[in-house]
Parts: structure tokens; sequence; C-alpha cells
């Protein structure tokens, strides 16, 4: 009895598009680092303190999956562990290609090839599409449906890209990476913000200014705060929630007769369990939870919308319960008024045992906090979370709520499914499944997206020389672009055989030649590893390939 | 779209017995302790280190289940949160009912009742029925299938109870509480396996005699063990592991033409979890995989049988990853040569860093333990499971794996079936629904077999005075055994009005009347809780019930 999941991971897994899909539409729901434990704690606090049996998403668990990332390196050290992070995870089940982490849709090479998300493949299918996130919308997790680029920390290409590319809704925040260092951005270029008014987003900021947008926008670009948007415990007003970003991107992406494509995020449940605050977890889990409500209660009503719904990976390994004690203290879980993210300055500026206690009575059900806990605080964790890491492990302590670290875990993760693709992602699968299914779902078509990038697109790993030249490792890079690379000892001499001609470098003087002619052109050595500039590629191939210094990457 | 688990849940559990069930037969597989991290730890390994894509488990996986215990005290004192152990959480998902931690299939009330178990349920429908594990046969998992007692603790009484049941196999460890203290045992009455051997039970003792056993052997008890059955790591070809032990309960169980129901439980993931020994946790875990592809391979070829597959909880707060380093040492998870528990005594008997060096080198993967290590190890790691807890923290460290401390924890575990039944606990559960689900696949009587015990037995808090006599909250058992009770403030006399007589007892002289007349009998009081002695009782019900004092109840 192995599920058809399994077995379809094996075969085809975009089918030839036909006229009648199981599904028109699309809803991807990502809960980041929600692992079983942030789930069960969710369903836990409302059962104890709300009076409510479960979680909206309780009723569409469909199975769980596996979220290992390959291992890899990038920028020459090694940074990839089968623990996944949200980048290699979301290239899973956005594109159904495993990466390395950091890697943001990109194949874990030394010169990568960009992998086409279903949300990308949606858009070639004439659908409407849409990022929704509580993150940086720039985050990896919006990232990877709708960018490439070799390093998540790249953003301020990840929204140039956006702007690029066709995604008609992206809400969330991250407004720094859209807006020059002279709007307080972080954008050494220019403010983009402009650019996608002049491609036809309405722009929104507030949660005044989102409930103003018709559903008629067409294309709406929504970022909520310079960052990531506020935690829930924070929030003010002008601060929408998920479940209110999402019916919007609905009720516009709706408009489209050809149907359409979405991903939602709770991004910030990942960032809550990296500081080890359990608060914050747990209202980030519910303002998910309900987001998932509207999802579903869309997809009920429009009657042609397959919904799943997985995390990332798990973060922070948390432990309901924790030294021996059969319980969990329920009662203490909502005490908390603001995100430990907030109170970290004032905890970081407090100087005595008094001031510590201050803070903590102020903001926690603590009333009796000791000095051994304040002088813990005021020292910190030893992690980078320092103050606000320690005075999250003492209200863990408290509330009996265990934790490994400040990263993430390798558990699997849950899924949950309504409509035809439920079918497709019940029982044990992997994450790259998620992307595989959507697509079959909806009937559109991952291969073909991919080639279409992969014939723009190269990324290849480059060092910057001092006389500021752009270089790439020469033997990758030109068998990436179909040349034959021969090495001749006695001469130590490399050739390059290409498609269009043949170069020589001789690896002491590095002079290319061509035809027993100096081209003009030097290789580069570095840790024996041989180097060229693109120059060189372009003779090899007969192109004129051109560097996006902005994407760090090739346009073929 | 609420899955057919949870509505079913409110429903008729225990339908009408008809000609023709969905399956004959019900295997139940229990991994103790065997939360999603022992899982998804199992098939890393299996996946990183033997080549072996997934757990044989995965297979079959359908949802998961919820597993929180009533909160409730036991013998006074508040013992029971909402994180379960195995005795509420087998009480759950033998019988269908839940309880507080501690109570083996008795309901959560001073004066418990018992709940009849699909074990018991499957005997009087005329199916032959199996316990086996790697724990003591008298743990908590096993007993909640076929025993009935307030605190598992009680393992003479478990054995006693098994002993007047009709349970055909039964396999584990645990011969000390099978044995008077004359035969090392821990029983103060008797020995009972010629007891056994006289109601037609073989015995058999290693695993020689397990593989002589004949599968028309009828009923067969096999100790594998004084106490629990050797973790993996520690066995010589003397213990016979889960899978053997599965086979032949299957063996012989199955010569019944009218089916069989079987409870198998790895029992040790948990012990291992509890110890924090990761190296066991694994080992035990694939144990147990392999005994769940001798119940599948069994059920495939048989036809007729369902299986369920779940755990009890979590132990231990397991997580794969831990001080944000994202990944797993998994090439040094099978360098240990024994349990931790094996090494204990050695270690506690190390006076010096170089002996414990010593040992740490001769036993696993760690050739340079420093200095502050081996003082951790020497100094115990201050929870009971001292230098053996400190070792393990140490290993555990060096493995990348975290734990939350020596207990349960409380997050969802999963869910995985075959056959018929799997339609029955697919999706998001509570692990009351594996008991109701599988009374339902096999046609069996869940209320009728619990009204049968609840006729039979009662089992009341006590306490037992200094001369020896056994007295009974007196309201709690009275109501319980359906008499009204009353209070007059003015006399300070509460009355029992019982189904034979009435009954008056005036709490400044404790003297219990019969319509005036002083009847011989005393109460007693205790913390303004008044007691009687089961003479009261028997006036105010008629009857003429007795004590079992092994097993803590009265006999109706």
């Amino acid at each position: 009895m192995i599920p058809a999941s399994y077995s379809m991971a094996l075969g085809n897994e975009t089918p030839a598009q036909t006229t009648k899909t199981p599904s028109q539409n699309l809803i991807v729901l990502i809960g980041d680092g929600m692992g079983p434990a942030q789930v069960s704690a969710g369903r836990n606090y409302l059962r104890y303190e709300k009076g409510i049996d479960h979680l909206t998403l309780d009723s569409y668990y469909v199975g769980q999956a596996t979220t290992y990332a390959d291992r890899g390196e990038d920028g020459g050290t090694i940074v990839s562990g089968v623990v996944t992070d949200s980048a290699s995870a979301g290239t899973a089940f956005a594109t159904g290609n495993k990466t390395y982490n950091a890697g943001i849709s990109v194949s874990n090479e030394d010169v990568s090839k960009p992998f086409a998300s279903i949300i990308e493949a949606a858009e070639k299918a004439g659908k409407s599409t849409g990022l929704v996130t509580t993150a940086r919308i720039t985050h990896a997790t919006p990232a990877v449906y709708a960018s490439h680029v070799r390093s998540r920390d790249n953003e301020n290409a990840i929204a140039s890209q956006y702007l690029e590319g066709g995604v008609d809704v992206l809400f969330g925040g991250g407004s720094q990476f859209f807006l020059s260092k002279d709007e307080k951005g972080k954008r050494a270029d220019k403010s983009i913000v402009a650019d996608f008014q002049n491609k036809g987003y309405s722009v929104v900021k507030s949660a005044s200014e989102l409930a103003s947008l018709p559903a008629t926008s067409g294309k709406a670009l929504g970022l909520f705060g310079s960052s990531h948007v506020d935690y829930v415990l924070d929030r003010t007003n002008d601060t929408p929630n998920l479940a209110t970003m999402t019916q919007k991107a609905l009720d516009i992406l709706s408009q489209n007769k050809q149907g359409f494509a979405i991903m939602i995020e709770g991004g910030r449940i990942d960032h809550a369990s990296h500081a080890n605050d359990f608060p914050s977890t747990i209202q980030e889990m519910l303002d998910f939870d309900a987001a998932v409500k509207t999802a579903i209660d869309f997809a009920k009503k429009d009657g042609n919308t397959s919904v799943v719904i997985t995390a990332d990976h798990e973060t922070g390994g948390l432990s309901l319960a924790r030294d021996n004690i059969y319980e969990m203290n329920m009662d203490l879980w909502d005490k908390q008024k603001h995100s430990s993210e907030f109170l970290a300055p004032k905890l970081k500026q407090a100087k005595t045992v008094e001031e510590v206690r201050a803070i903590v009575a102020e903001n926690t059900f603590i009333q009796d906090l000791s000095d051994e806990e304040a002088q813990f605080i005021m020292k910190g964790d030893g992690s980078s979370y320092a103050q606000e890491g320690a005075f999250n492990a003492v209200v863990s302590k408290r509330m009996l709520i265990g934790w490994s670290g400040h990263g993430h875990s390798g558990v699997d993760v849950g899924v949950w499914a309504y409509g035809p693709i439920a079918e497709l992602v019940k029982g044990q699968i992997d994450n790259t499944q998620i992307a595989l299914a959507g697509a079959q779902i909806i009937g559109v078509d991952l291969k073909a997206a991919t080639a279409d990038l992969q014939a723009k697109h190269v990324y290849p790993k480059f060092k910057i020389t001092r006389d500021n030249q752009v270089m790439y490792p020469a033997k990758a890079l030109a068998e990436a672009l179909d040349a034959t690379v021969t090495y001749d000892a006695a001469s130590r001499t490399v050739q390059f055989k290409g498609t269009a001609k043949t170069l020589n470098v001789q690896l002491d003087s590095l002079i290319v030649s061509e035809g027993g002619t100096d081209t003009g052109l030097k290789g580069n050595l570095d840790n024996n590893v041989l180097y060229l500039t693109l120059d060189a590629f372009n003779k090899l191939t007969g192109k004129t390939m051109t560097w996006d210094a902005l994407s760090e990457r090739i346009i073929k």
C-alpha cells in the first residue's frame, strides 16, 4: 500500500495541460517554523484557554513531509547541513527541487541553474498570482516563488526581480529593500516603489490603505513595515493581520477568470521560535490559523480551489513540557504584553536587578523575578539573542516550555489540504511533492517554465578582483555553457573547446590565447582554481552575455 | 470537511455486532515515547547511513493524534497534568476513555470505575488475544489492555489480573512480578508462574525456548528478563527481538478461526529517550519498525487484518539539531557499543577523569573527552539519571541532538494504519479514537465489556488505619454504590440512604447508627473527609462485598 504520493513523485509531475483541471486555483499556506510542537501548542492554547476544541488547520490534516536540505556550500564555505533553512525548504515546495541552504530557487552547483516555481508556471498559464507574508516580502519563503539568487541575503535583487516579474499581489513587510538609503532603505541604487507604480501596481502601506484597495486593483504592492510586519503582540490598528491581507489578496486575484495561484506565509512563527519567544509563537500561530480559515472559506465558496498547507521546518526545538514535569501552564501563555523583540532594547538598557524586575513585572506574568533570574537576563544567554534570549529562557522555564537552541530542527512537518490536491499530498511525503502536486492540480508546467528560465540566466559563483573585475570559475562555467575542458600537463595548459571558439590558458603566464594568438585576456588562479572574465566566455560561446551585478547572474 | 474520525467520535463507537466485520483481526502497535522527532530520527538514520529511503512505518502514515491526559490526582496528590504518561494514554487508546496519569483503565474519580479494553472485548467475542512488549509485561502499556488498578506501580496486581484474565499470549520482560521474593522476585505473596502453567500456559524464558514454541501452543507466557527486555545494544543471542516475539505471537493467535486482537509495544524507545540515550533510541525505534514490518506482512498475506500504529506520547523533548547548527551527525548515531543503562554502573564507579575517559573512549565515538566533560559526567546532570544523564548529555551535544529533560512532552503523535481501520483513524484524531475504531472494525462491544467489569469491581481511594483497617471515603463510595448522602448541620450528622438500609454517622462521636441503634461500626474523620469500613457499605447495599487487597478494589 504505497501512498499515491510516493509513486507520483517518481512519475511525470507536470502532465500536458488539459482544458479541465482538477482545480483552477491554488492556495499554498506556509507556517514558517511551524513544527509539530508549534501546532500542538496552538491547539492546546485554544482548547484550554479559549474553549475552542481545535485549530482550523486540524480538520484538514492529511500527512507529514520530510524537509531535509541538500548538503552544500555557499561562497566557498559549507553552510548547509541536512537541517533545512527556509530558502532550501521553500525551493523544494515551490519548485519541486532540493537545494542547499540559502539558495533561492537555484540548483546546488558551482554554476547554479534557476528552477521555476509554481507561481511562475501559473503566470505563464495566464493565471493571476500573489505572495502574502508577515515577514519581509523579500524574505526567503516568498522569494523562492518569484526570484532566483544564490544567496537569500540578496534581498535588493529579490525586490528588483519582483519588479521584472509578473506577480500581481505582493503583501508583506520589507519596504527597506524597495527604498534607497536616502529614504531610509537599504538600496544603493535607487528606490523602486515608483517603478512598481509605473507598472500599474497600487502601493499601500497601512491597514486602512489596504482596506481601501478595490478588488479590481489588478496589481498591488503592500509594504507594511520597514522590516518584518510587527508581531501580533506589538501591532497597532495600522498593521494588517495575515487574514486581512489574505482576504484582500483573494478578492483581487479571484477577478481573473483564468484562475490564480497564491502563497500565504505566517512568517513570524519562525522568528518568535528563533528567539524562543513562546507567547509570540502562540499568537503568530493563531494569526496563521486565522488566515487558513480565510483561505478555506474562500475555497469552499469558490468550489474550484485547492488549498495545501505545510511548514518549511521546525524552529527552536520546541518542547511542550520540560524538566520532568508533566504539565503545560496554558494559563500563562497569553499573559505577555509584547514580543521579546519589542522588549529587547529595554532589557538591553537595564543595568540593575531592579530595572530588569520592573520590565519583567510590567510585561509578563512574573511578579517575583529572582535576583538570579534578573542577573541571567542582564548577562544574556550567550547567543546573539543576548538579553532577549535570556528573558525568553526565564519565561519559558516558568511556562514549562523547552527549546534546544535558536536554530531549526530536522523533525518532519505537517501537511494539511482541502480540495482535489489532498489526494496527492496525503501520507508520508517529501516537501518537493507540494510543488509537483500543485502543478498537477492546476495543470501548469513546471518543466517548461524552468526551461525558459534556464535559457535566460545562469548563476555562477564568482569573485571580484582588486581592480573590480568580475571573474568566474573557468571549468565549471565553461562546462555549464557546453564547452569541453581538457588539460595538457606537459605544457600546463587548459583548453576550452566552446560552441563558437577554442581558447587555451597557460597556467604560468595565465595568457588566454586563441589559435596561438594572445587574446589580451588574462586568467586568474586562486587556490588552484582558474578564473576567467565574461569576455572569455563570450568568445567561447559566440554570445554577448552580460553580468547582472545586482542579481549576481549572467544574462545569456 | 470534518474528517470521518471527528464525527465518529461523537457517535456510537460500538455498533451492534454483525456477522461480517470489516476485519476479523486487529493488530495494534505502540511505539512508547515515539514522538515525531523519534520517527524522523529513525528515518534519517536509515536514509543517510543505511541507504534505505524510509521506515516501514512511513508507507502507512494516515494522521496524528492528540494525547492529553485528564488533569487529576492520585493518592491525594495532584500527579497528573495534561502531559500524559503511558497509563493515561494507554487507557485512552485501549478503552476509548481519558483518565489521569497513573490510572490503568479506570476512571478519573475518587471511586474509579473500570473501563474495558479492546483486548477484553475481543476475548468476549471469542477471539484470541495477545500482549507483546520489550518492556515489563506488567508495565503501563500492556497493563491497560488486560488489568485495572488505580496505580500503574501495582505491578504485582497487574500480573495477578493477567492470571485471572484470558489473554492467550503474553510476551515481554518483568518476571520479577511473577516470582516471590524467595525467587528474587518482588511478590510478597507467592510465585504465580506455576499458576499460569496450571491454566495451560507454556512458559518460556529465552529466545531459543520461544523459537521452540509450537504455533499450536494456545496459551503462552514469555518472560525475557527480570525487569524490561534488554536494549537492542545490550542483547545477547538469548534475548528475542520484538519482531521475533511478534511473529511467534501471530503464529499462535492466528490459529483461532474466530480471529484475534493483539497489542505489540516497542516499550523501550521511551526508556532510552527518558535517559536521553539517543543511540539506544534509534536502535529501539528500528527494532519497533521491524515488528511493524512483521505485522504488516502478516496482514497483507492474511487479507482479513487491520493494523493500527501509534505512540502514547513523546519522551525527552527530542530535537534533531541544536545550538543553531543546521546539521545532524548521522554517522555518529550507531557508534555506541552499549546503552547508557548498561554503562551506568561503570560510570558511577569511575572516580577520576582518566577512568571516565577510558569508559567513554571504549564505548563511544568520543576519543577526545575533555576534562570538563569528564568532570561533568562524574558530577552527574542533577537528575536521578546522574552520571548516566550527564554521559548522555555529552554524547547528545556532540551528535547535535537536543533534549528538554527526562520526562514526556505534549506534542501530537503519528498514526499509521493498514486495512479497513485506516479510514477511521486518518486525519487529526484524539488517541481515544484508536480504541473506538478498533472495536468498530472487528465488531466487538466495548460498552458491554465495560458494563460487565463495572458490575464486578469498583476502585475506591482508601486508607489503612494504624490498626490495619481499610477505610473508604464515605460520601464518594456511598454515592458510587447508589446511596443518597445528606448532611444535617444542626446535629452534625451525615445520613446515608442506601439501597438496602439507611445509616447515620454523627461527626463528633463517629458512631454509625441504624434507626437510632449503634451498629458497633465507627467512622473516621481525616482532613474533613469521613471514612467508613466496608461493613458499613455492605449494610447500605445489603451485599457482601469484599476487599481485594492486592488489586486494591472492592469485589461487588
